[in-house]
């Protein structure tokens, strides 16, 4: 049969692969009523709610060819802040983790780091006092652990790091701590056509290293902090690009949509975020031409996640910021703000 | 037919789309030997020869799933650099040329600098002249027309740009310019799962504008070089990106890997260039596990297109230097040096 031309002899195994592969194009192939049924179904973690409601009519006004809010699929970008947003960031980034993890392996190197804060405090291993570090201290730590080392070597390291580190709270790796309707937003997105990309306050070369695997976002559609490199040859002449103490992208408020810039290009259609570091990211995304989509995850489930920022009275944190201001700029504005207690089924896969 | 599930009732248009796709997934769904058919059949703009020859080893030892050198789909980067390499650079880059054009508007905006140099040589016209200026004077024209607009405002003047801008002797758009033989390699790459990028020492805001286009990568995949941007509010409140006198990536000579850091986060597999700029680059590709490829463009057809680069003789030029240095490392470390003159039954699509 003619049409059927392209798929003539492929084996029922091809031909599941194939179809795996349509789905990022389905904005174009199927009917417009095909996919408001795939939406539906797409969320099975969200509640019924408003949350919920404005991400499928999204999705739909923007891939239905007869919607006057059609999204042509080049321009098709969605942007998730990470920490907070993504998986828990409480009650320390895990890449703070991993750095003050670094530490006795930093001070076995230079042994005369033993007796030099902020690492002596590090050593003690009291993360009341560690907590009580400066800024400063924190990016001595910084420079001491993500600095000095060849790329590929640093890679190495987290990938081994994020095996075997688990979260304190759940006793389970951090990788697990994903939220799981959130794991379904980005499956939504991608399979009607957007690109995904991680949009993070967090190391870039950090968040590279398992983002695949966690999220299904290549590395190169991670945007984060990112340090500056060297390009040299090691002692045996092979070239190599060393990481350097030199801030290139500090990717947290005014810098998101720079780094985006930088590293995408195009204003994204959709941005989610759950913290005031979020705020010009949402702004720049919601303020372009046509439909877009702003949205704030609200940490407000002190049972089954946590509740922090003082918008709605919850406490203050200095992790994950959302102050009132943020919660009445979203309200004005027509951005969305989650209730992880009230639009989320589930938080976690493994609940 | 339950195999063909997947596909019944789409339209023959929805399959070709359908078909589309999948070449990216060539390499996972096609037995090893219907590969290596399509491969040979895949440069047709090119003589066989040791260059062709290269090529289609490398995506097939890549690829097929039995082989030593097979490279998981989400490892399969491939970068090019532009002028020279994709496209021709001879006399003058294009985004010079832009540049350039721009001069007038800028003086109209301030009609102090028509008695200032650079600017008063540049409204001259007179390309002898222009040609003299020092590289200083062309930073003073980069940052006079590169630098305080709106970043959306700046793709849009270039869009409009390079729709009417013509090369002086084949009085054609720039965009007509790209080499053919090099259209197939990058269709042949992306066919084999193979994401391409543009690497080039050009803007990177510049040549977003046109890379799907021209040369079907999007605007995420150009790494170039980069101004940094500074997010603010226009008179209306809305939010924008406005272009800074700041270089942020010099994406040139050992520019291009720590570029391809930042943006990518991958050791490319394969690398195409034409010049000494290109070097590090392709030293950074060839250099990892596996198998690599690192080819360079000679340009030795001054008929054809341009010979020029004193590498085998050829005069030397300010534009895309090929010394004999980097002929020698080629020829050393395993790179293939691709003979406009030879290996290229034609130069451009419209011959």
């Amino acid at each position: 049969m003619k049409t059927n031309f392209p798929f003539a002899g492929m084996s029922r195994r091809s031909l599941l692969a194939a179809w795996a592969v349509l789905p990022a194009f389905s904005g174009l192939l199927l009917p417009a009523s095909a996919q408001a049924a795939d939406a539906t179904s797409a969320l099975p973690s969200w509640n019924d709610g408003p949350a919920k409601q404005a991400i499928l009519d999204f999705i739909r006004v923007t891939t239905d060819p007869a919607s006057k809010d059609f999204v042509p699929p080049e321009e098709r970008i969605a942007t998730f802040d990470q920490d907070g947003t993504l998986w828990v960031e409480q009650p320390m980034y895990s890449q703070l983790a991993f750095c003050l993890d670094r530490v006795p392996a930093v001070v076995k190197a230079k042994p005369e780091l033993a007796q030099v804060e902020p690492f002596k405090t590090v050593l003690t291993g009291d993360f009341e006092k560690i907590g009580k570090l400066s800024l400063h201290d924190f990016e001595k730590i910084a420079v001491a652990t993500l600095t000095g080392m060849d790329v590929e070597a640093f890679q190495a390291d987290v990938k081994a790091w994020i095996a075997e580190a688990k979260d304190h709270r759940w006793k389970r790796p951090y990788t697990e701590l994903t939220y799981q309707p959130m794991q379904e937003v980005l499956t939504l997105f991608r399979a009607n056509g957007y690109k995904t990309f991680i949009v993070t306050g967090g190391g870039q070369d950090f968040v590279r290293t398992y983002s695949e695997k966690v999220y299904g976002i290549p590395r190169e559609q991670v945007v984060g902090s990112a340090l500056g490199t060297k390009f040299g040859y090691d002692k045996n002449g092979k070239p190599i690009l060393t990481k350097e103490p030199k801030l290139l992208l500090n990717d947290d408020n005014a810098g998101k949509p720079e780094g985006i810039h930088l590293e995408i290009g195009r204003r994204p259609r959709a941005a989610f975020g759950n913290s005031a570091g979020d705020r010009q990211m949402l702004e720049y995304a919601k303020s372009g031409d046509g439909a877009r989509l702003a949205m704030l995850v609200l940490h407000d489930d002190a049972k089954r996640e946590y509740a922090y920022g003082p918008a709605q009275g919850l406490p203050d944190s200095k992790i994950g910021t959302f102050p009132q201001a943020l919660y009445d700029e979203a309200k004005k504005d027509g951005w969305f703000v989650i209730s992880m207690k009230d639009d989320w089924k589930r938080i976690f896969a493994f609940e």
